[in-house]
């Protein structure tokens, strides 16, 4: 029997949020649909944010009431506050993800608080979902660098985590934000953080700016670690480094894992399909080594087929 | 002290062989130059092969008589038979490469041959090597796939690089010449071999055509390969899958390496500006995030320059 891993689909919020070119309602209800119904278990569907600083999630509660829900399938939604808690709950989230940093420069930055304050803000959310039976995901970001700091120390990383983890988070997802890291400091950041919390409840979210998130993958399942975040045809640039890659694709991450033996759950054909799809909806080329792979053999199995007949 | 992984550097050679525009020998000579100027302690610099059938490596006579050599390093290159052998050594080559294929339709379509064949046709070229102190470098093709026969049994790659060892072969390098494989399979392909040869005497040469070679890389140094094979800006595309990506990237191999606590003697910018300066030359982007990414963040340094001055 092969060993399962979880592989976090975050396209329609992580990825689109972070693509200059905005979606409308349809396509990012069709896009959780078709992910989803490819075998994804978790599929990230929208953020609960302000609409000024977020446009391309300003639509979350629409796209919420009118996707159809797979059983089975969890479709968590990112909450900053109550206001966004109270948005989610409406929507009927199953899930919601709150977000901190593991860099003061970033937290103030990105959400203009300190990670302290930042926390005492998810307190009242995580009492509500709790009383609500919502599970409550929790984000790290910066977990191996930060744009503004460079280097942040692993006990930064430790210390937030475990925050979240105590205050009742089910999993703590660790982001590379600017995808700067690289397996040996993956694998000793997965060794430090599991060292306070059971590496179950630990998630990879590897960027592939720098192109070592497969690695970095790899080298976290060494640690243990069995849930991984992507996003299909690597859907969200960098806003760090305009023009460089963000998320790592689905795709690459879906191949690596049936290939080396796990169970994902996922139909890597569907996905690829629904890679090309969004890429054309978006007007690119994927942002997957494996779309494009796949892509060109089918093209030039066609042409074979043709020049045969 | 950190541990110590030696990067082949192929972009002169297998990168620029499976390159759609030719380059003239003035510009191979200084790419081999700017290369190991960057610290690549081995640079492959050219191929005594039929013009016929690869005519981008006809003047590899003329790149290796022009060439600075650099105190320490290596610059081997690729023969096929006893004429190729003479043409390296009057070219003064220090290493020459020789290269068979694990699957046997492979061999047949490439070089027209079976495997034992292929080895046999090596045998003279190995002695005259060992009577003129010239080190053979054993490639294996196909370790984790075929185009025409797909899987390729472990035992049949075991099998051709322990006969290119027994040989007198000093390193085997093992390839993934379509780039199918993933860190599982790179591992158990590492493992099975080392079985039969030490370890220290493999090299790995994944290419990227799935986005793998990093994971596979990583995956074949918990195996404790220490020796990997890379083409700067991912030189060379995928002949068996048009418009997919070649060889991995040395840049991003370095920075993973760099990262990760090891040793390669390469000085990552001098090879960022190299790889830019050669993807220049070929009118195209570089093949290699690192390089991409570290790109954009100087752009962007210089704006931020420019608007604060």
């Amino acid at each position: 029997m092969s060993e399962r891993i979880v592989i976090v689909e975050v396209g329609p919020r992580d990825g689109l949020q972070n693509e200059k070119q905005s979606v409308d309602v349809e396509t990012k209800v069709a896009l959780i649909e078709r992910l989803a119904a490819a075998g994804c278990p978790v599929v990230e569907a929208g953020a609960f944010v302000s609409p000024k600083w977020t446009p391309q999630m300003a639509a979350s509660d629409q796209v919420m009431a009118r996707m159809k829900r797979r059983a089975g399938a969890s479709y968590p939604a990112l909450v900053p506050n109550m206001k966004g808690y109270e948005g989610a709950r409406a929507a009927r989230a199953d899930t919601i993800a709150v977000f901190a940093a593991a860099s003061e420069t970033f937290s103030q930055r990105n959400i203009n608080c300190s990670i302290a304050e930042s926390l005492e803000r998810f307190r009242p959310v995580m009492e509500a979902a709790r009383a609500d039976g919502i599970r409550v995901r929790g984000y790290v970001s910066c977990v191996l660098g930060c744009p503004y700091e460079g280097k942040v120390p692993l006990a930064a990383v430790v210390k937030v985590a475990k925050a979240l983890y105590d205050m009742g988070c089910y999993e703590i997802s660790l982001g590379d934000t600017i995808g700067v890291g690289t397996a040996g400091e993956a694998r000793a950041m997965i060794r430090a953080v599991a060292g306070e919390i059971p590496v179950a409840a630990l998630a990879g979210h590897y960027h592939d700016t720098y192109g070592q998130a497969l690695a970095n993958i790899w080298a976290s399942i060494e640690e243990g670690a069995r849930v991984f975040d992507s996003s299909v045809s690597g859907l969200g640039g960098c806003p760090y480094a305009p023009g460089a890659a963000g998320n790592v694709a689905t795709e690459d991450v879906a191949y690596m894992l049936a290939g080396s033996g796990f169970e994902t759950g996922i139909d890597l054909d569907a996905l690829v399909e629904t890679s090309l799809w969004i890429s054309r909806a978006l007007g690119r080329a994927p942002g997957s080594k494996v779309a494009r792979a796949l892509a060109a053999k089918c093209a030039r199995d066609d042409a074979t087929e043709r020049s045969a007949s």
